[in-house]
């Protein structure tokens, strides 16, 4: 285990608490207290960790997912939806709601997939994620916000596109799940950090000078 | 306090934690151990709620924007960036992480900011979190996945068109910081529930047979 610990560069102690969550295989038993480990353990390690480090994931959706990865029997459509359901905690509460569809949110996303033609099932996660947004700008009386919801549907629709040609240039089982599962789970953070570069070069544009547009209230310095 | 508790829907300890990490500022005494609360407080409550609930911000993150909102002093732009840095936790870390500009990651996100004609200061947190990302594929042997790059580019750039039109939409500068604040933390998780519903849509396209497409690796473990 010192050794995995080593070629993995995770802490000892961390890889016991993936053994015994069952994020991680057990080793080969060599002796009584001594197991081996494979490249296999290593590549698993390294998906675990990515998954908790740059996705965001609770152990809880970690386990959950490599589930989806670890059976050969479930067809990758339902790879998709258990990797879908895995958010950051605690967005993870939220898109596992079942919503009435009568909120104002949920009423604008109903709008929105209709006018582009999505078709899909009302467990997705994602409908009752984007509807709490939307209504939570209600709440605070920043109802403006919801105009970009036409062109962030838009962006949507072209990033599952790119999403699943991606998918499709693998073509084993396995591969394909791995693909599936990291994708969607660090997809969020690749089109969060992309949003926020793109937002600091669009805001120079139309916020030029700083400090023009940012002295109408008193007490600037 | 309990009949803030009871408009707001949150519960007096919690209240009482908010106030202690000055989250929520104080009421006004009203007798040794009373205050009165106003509607600025309700107001500042569901705020708080929904960062921390629907952003999926860490209570430090929290603190750290609401110093934006209140700080009238604070050009937009400055309140951008703060807003830009509160992503869930653990992505915080990675986001603030400094590069040296030589990962492979690094590489590719400073082509395609090269390619769309970004330009950011060193420091947007977006630069480091998608060089993370794309890390993380090569790491994964998952290369294939960063053949997305250029289309979530696009995304974010329609994404980060809308969000600063919107932001434009409001005059007074408080509405404005806080379109900036809550649209920015907010947005990502509306921009991930949209991506989930046209995932679903497009892949029932590219994969129209699970039963198909998905078994022809079974028992491959």
């Amino acid at each position: 285990m010192a050794a995995l610990s080593e070629r993995s560069g995770v802490p000892v102690p961390t890889i016991k608490y993936y053994l015994r969550e069952g994020m991680l295989p057990p080793g080969e038993a060599t002796s009584p207290n001594q197991a081996s480990y494979d490249d296999a353990h290593v590549a698993r390690l390294r998906m675990v960790r990515a998954l908790i480090d740059v996705g965001g994931l609770s152990v809880a959706s970690v386990v959950a997912v490599l589930a989806a990865v670890d059976d050969t029997r479930m067809p990758l459509t339902w790879a998709f939806g258990v990797a879908q359901h895995a958010l950051p905690n605690p967005v993870t509460a939220i898109a596992s709601a079942e919503g009435d569809g009568t909120s104002a949110g949920q009423a604008a996303i109903a709008r929105v997939m209709e006018e582009r033609g999505w078709t899909v099932t009302a467990g997705n996660p994602g409908i009752a994620l984007a509807a709490r947004v939307l209504d939570s700008y209600g709440t605070l009386g920043l109802e403006h916000l919801a105009s970009v919801l036409p062109a962030y549907a838009e962006a949507a629709q072209i990033v599952a596109e790119a999403d699943l040609a991606a998918i499709a240039l693998r073509e084993d089982r396995a591969e394909r799940v791995e693909s599936v599962v990291i994708g969607t789970v660090l997809g969020d953070a690749l089109g969060a950090g992309l949003r926020r570069i793109a937002q600091e070069h669009v805001s120079a544009r139309v916020f030029p000078s700083p400090n023009e547009s940012d002295e109408s209230e008193a007490g600037h310095e």
